[in-house]
């Protein structure tokens, strides 16, 4: 089995590399060939996976010879060659939006609609970050008591901008700490000590198009068009885990307790929720933690039998690599993908 | 007029100064006497009031020969002295939350509720923060089109635990800025690059008692029970100024356009709201500023009619001193407290 990954060298796909050689080592995705491709820019450079030094490879302007390609190269690159990448009979499991909303590009969470996944035609997208790491938790709770509205506030890390994001607000919040003023090139505006809130374009309807994600991308993995959803999306300056308080209006009435053992059994959540043991989600605790924490689950002061909760996942785990690497061991389990010749890497680069 | 302010060396006591000299200086508050109190350990330092300078004294345990007293010393401080303060005729204006769900003690924002400073009983309270700044926004919409049901979520500076809260932002970024790890005193967790949902102490329901603030304080501000309001208080690594996303369901239906027509003319608010302008409310703008931003106005996506928006002001002017002084000014614009016996500074020290 070939997996190959478009963007190696950003920050998603750092987490790729680390999020495979963990799955490989465990037996979950079993590979015998990695191909790591990037821009001209970065192409030449060394990636070590396993021990093994790899080469990074200029993306292709054709078909990759790999059973699934993870591309986190960006909207316009996927839009423009995704298509061609597949010629040969590989799945693209993309982590842009480029594709996210047609009708016969499946849109997957495995936890929720991992079974959508089979049907791709040779692309599955990946979801949105912040929409990845609310659903987990929102998804088991619109299954049994069936959520008929969603408020959702987001605090987002600057790791939604890529690496380079976070290097200016490490870099920037240096010049400030030193009595200089921040500058800007990721951002609006300057991200040290500030609060954003504007990530990606705006709509005519007011909201930006990340917010609007938050809506669209939630109603299709959920399967429920009729599901209202508010969201503010608001970048704060942090390194990576983004964090959303969020309110439900319920169908059916639940109390946070039928709530905190619901959750305490989904797949891809850990509830943290004692406020007398001070627990409850951070991205201080939940950076690089594979599972989205859960926690400050409370009766809702606005609907009736409706419930608030917070949530903090981290962006570049369940809301990129790992949600993307989850999409091809799903596809794997039900023999939708190439199997291993060995659990250990054999060829490691094309 | 003989103005008192007790708790004179803190964050609050600072912005205190100066919003009084700014108040002076333009006629809008007048006063001839302006006295400093502290803690023992801060007593007999020197502060600088319109070019002079006064020495801090400790504040009394027995009446203070003044008008109005500004107190911001903490609730215990308050809770303790704050009726032998006023036992030679003052008013004390208190920045604590130890009377403001008192029945006789009104709970002002001027440009809300001003007349309710008129009916004091030697105690006027200032509003928690986030509600302060949050009401000037909402009580217009609410006198208008009538809120039914809010949904805040905020987004809370350290200089909500006032000066050190400020300090240990920035100590402690820097300490990790150079690969160290953070440590805390003031907040519950390390702060810098971090989110955390738990500010005040966690009431019974699940809510934390700033959460619970922001419900119980607009009703009383607003003089509406019935306004059902569910929060999430989240404190963040920026210095001064809270934002907060509200979503407002409405009894009226209204449009963004609307909103933004109301607003523009309402007291104490400045409408930020130009998304193709890159311009919307954040802290980088709203720190020092009197009046709260308020922009993203939107129509909202989970209530028909319904509005969501989001709000910036500054903590400690409109979220405390600015506040408080303006409540003295109103009380005198009404004939409420001694007049000035010339508008500069006679006597400047007890």
């Amino acid at each position: 089995m070939r997996v190959a990954i478009v963007g190696a060298t950003g920050a998603v796909g750092h987490e790729l590399m680390a999020v495979l050689e963990k799955s490989q080592q465990e037996g979950k995705l079993k590979f015998d060939e990695l191909q790591l491709y990037a821009s001209p820019r970065s192409a030449g450079s060394k990636l070590t996976f396993a021990g093994k030094e790899l080469t990074v490879q200029v993306t292709p302007d054709g078909p990759i010879d790999a059973d699934v390609i993870l591309a986190s190269a960006g909207g316009s690159v996927s839009k423009a060659l995704a298509h061609k990448w597949i010629q040969n009979g590989a799945v693209v499991i993309d982590n842009s939006s480029a594709f996210r909303y047609d009708a016969d590009v499946p849109l997957v969470v495995p936890e929720v609609n991992g079974e959508a996944a089979l049907r791709h035609k040779g692309i599955i997208a990946n979801p949105n970050c912040t929409t990845a790491i609310a659903v987990v938790a929102v998804a088991p709770i619109h299954r049994k008591y069936g959520v008929k509205r969603m408020i959702v506030s987001t605090y987002q890390a600057t790791s939604g901008a890529g690496q380079k994001g976070m290097d200016e607000l490490l870099e920037q919040t240096h010049v400030v700490l030193h009595g200089g003023e921040a500058s800007h090139k990721e951002f609006v505006h300057p991200i040290p000590f500030n609060v954003i809130p504007h990530i990606d374009v705006f709509q005519d309807n007011g909201y930006t198009k990340e917010e609007m994600k938050v809506q669209w991308e939630t109603q299709k993995i959920i399967g429920d068009d009729s599901l209202k959803i508010s969201c503010t999306a608001v970048r704060i300056p942090t390194l990576r885990t983004h964090s959303e308080a969020i309110t439900l209006d319920l169908a059916k009435p639940a109390t946070p307790a039928e709530i905190r053992e619901l959750l305490s059994t989904a797949a891809g959540v850990e509830v943290r929720d004692d406020p007398e043991g001070k627990l409850y989600p951070m991205p201080l605790t939940a950076t690089r933690k594979y599972d989205v924490e859960v926690g400050r689950i409370r009766e809702s002061l606005v609907f009736d039998g409706g419930i608030d909760l917070f949530v903090s996942g981290d962006q570049l785990l369940k809301g990129a690599a790992l949600n993307a690497v989850q999409i091809a061991e799903y596809l794997q389990a039900h023999g939708a993908l190439g199997g291993a010749v060995s659990p250990q890497l054999s060829a490691v680069s094309p």
